[in-house]
């Protein structure tokens, strides 16, 4: 216990995510608290669920991970703690938290009403300080779940986009970019093998063609694009010593297709 | 004791944060350092004034506020430990501290004079690592505030720009923009509500008008401006989903009226 | 031991520095993670050499430092870890780790080959989470340094660019800019000391001439650029209250000339 994972789209030009570290430690002291990210583009729930989703199972057990990307700060929109066998999740009821649920066995869903807990007048605005932040730290002073408020059944899912598989062509799209250019996909290397399998293969993506998933950036010259499984197990395509993103002139939200040779 | 709080305007882009938590923990093993923001724009003392000012309140008792927007460093500018009921403040003597100190009981104010406390050789340019970052650490060590100097009388103070008031109009100035865009005022609420009392009133900023303050970002439409208290009580104008220095096309410096619908 | 310094070029818009946090804590909970710098240029070995071998020496002793900036990830480059008198080096072998060797009592040098200690399965992308975390972690706890490898005989080296001196001019090379624009040469107080001695000297950059090196900032007007020795006493091109590099137009790489007025 007493470690807290920090992910917000707070930025850091302001004093929001010192203020709520202020908050956390005033309440406990011995509050380890780790910056998971806090650059995730203003309102932009599906990033931070990818971020919070392929990183929380780095952290030790027993971590508190605090999630608050709240478009809906201030309307009615529920605020939840979920725990899991291993760890506590906090944030708005957005499917902020989805994507690292995905991964965790669920024990039980709270939603957050008890103002016992809270840091009192509560804004309209800054939740973040005013009810995440406390209740976080009560967490990681292992004050029980139950206390926070009533048992729901269910929380608010995100998914990721559908992949699309015929019998020649699986069809995906680019999910995330990262801060190097690298345009992160939602096939991963499971789905990816039971569909290739020991075929030839090509990845289309904007007007380029690649006809192989590298093992290192550096198996392609430089400047050049390639595909690769990304930390995470995703596919990703990338350039070496670039950015695919500027390359390929292509964002979030693009088609990438895998055709192979022969219909499976 | 052991917190220290760390206000800058240094940037994340170079060594100098990373250099004085170096030097602070150096000094006390156990230090417990929080970034407040290190992202105040070079040299703006009246932000990370205010940065400061809204934040310190937060913290638990006994933190060492650390603040070094310093573009006078190398001249003749005093150097500062503030004590008061609850805290300390150290820093330039050029107003950075005032606004967190209008809120404190002050015991005493010493000029930061004695180098036995300092890193040696002290350059000309970085007083952050070599006076304010040591004297910090000593003082999260509990060293008696007198040691570093003498007693001063008085310390440099900023101010809010003037609310002018007459008899059904209120006029304000926008003193700070946040990272998403919103336009903190220097008008409290406090001060508001005095104003209006139970008046109907209007809000002009630049060509918009907006006849009423809401609870919330989402009691707007998306996109459309809005006026709200903040988080720390100062009128704010927003845009729900948005930036509201974008869609007005205003920042710092602008004026904000508030017209009441009959003389007080 | 326990403490960890960290510098990447990953940025801070995604969860890698978090991750390595989190991979660190698992290892070592007790471990005191200081960011040095995050915001390198995306592969540039040089600038973060230059910001760890500056800060280096600020730090406590037995600090573990971890540099990640490792464009060959997933390549042939070496990983390696250098205990020094004082400290432990981790990173890859690609030189960003020698300007701070240069000033320490090198030990010994271990290439990282055993898997016993990594996060499996170690993928091609990122070795800061997979294999230079856990390492450090490792050592952090005192682990001894033969468990990681074999032994090496050298590192690979970068060293600044050279400086030519003939009678009368001392030509230098701006190797840096910060954050606020100030352009740092490769020109050390001493050899500047040793080249002008108590002779008259101009400084030339771009299309101005300097004739004095400034004690602070605020010894010129402000707006007007000055030469003065940074804080970690390599000569600098600065502008009192603004940026050197936007008002001479110039920028790392550029040339500066000392001529000083009698042949030495």
């Amino acid at each position: 216990m007493n470690r807290i994972s920090l992910l917000t789209d707070f930025g850091l030009d302001d004093n929001f995510v010192g203020v709520m570290k202020a908050v956390i430690l005033k309440i406990n002291p011995r509050a380890q608290i780790v910056d998971l990210c806090h650059q995730v583009k203003p309102h932009d729930i599906f990033s931070a669920a990818f971020l919070l989703g392929s990183a929380a199972q780095y952290f030790p057990r027993g971590t508190v991970h605090l999630a608050v990307v709240d478009p809906g700060v201030g309307s009615k929109r529920k605020a939840i703690v979920v725990q899991t066998k291993n760890n506590f999740f906090v944030g708005p009821d957005n499917g902020v938290l989805s994507l690292a649920l995905r991964r965790e066995k669920i024990l039980k869903i709270i939603e957050i009403r008890n103002p016992k807990y809270f840091l009192k007048p509560v804004s309209h605005t800054f939740h973040g300080r005013d009810i995440f932040a406390p209740v976080s730290a009560h967490l990681s002073r292992r004050a029980a779940i139950e206390n926070f408020g009533r048992r729901l059944n269910s929380y608010k899912k995100i998914v990721l986009p559908n992949i699309k598989v015929n019998t020649r062509t699986l069809t995906g799209e680019i999910i995330y970019q990262d801060g190097f250019g690298n345009l992160i996909s939602n096939i991963d290397k499971k789905v990816f093998r039971n569909f290739v399998k020991k075929d030839k293969f090509k990845i289309y993506i904007k007007n380029r063609v690649i006809d192989r998933v590298s093992e290192s950036y550096s198996q392609v010259c430089p400047l050049q694009p390639l595909a690769i499984f990304d930390s995470f197990d995703f596919l990703e395509i990338a350039v070496n010593s670039g950015s695919a993103a500027k390359l390929l002139k292509t964002k979030k939200g693009a088609t990438i297709k895998i055709v192979r040779k022969t219909a499976g």
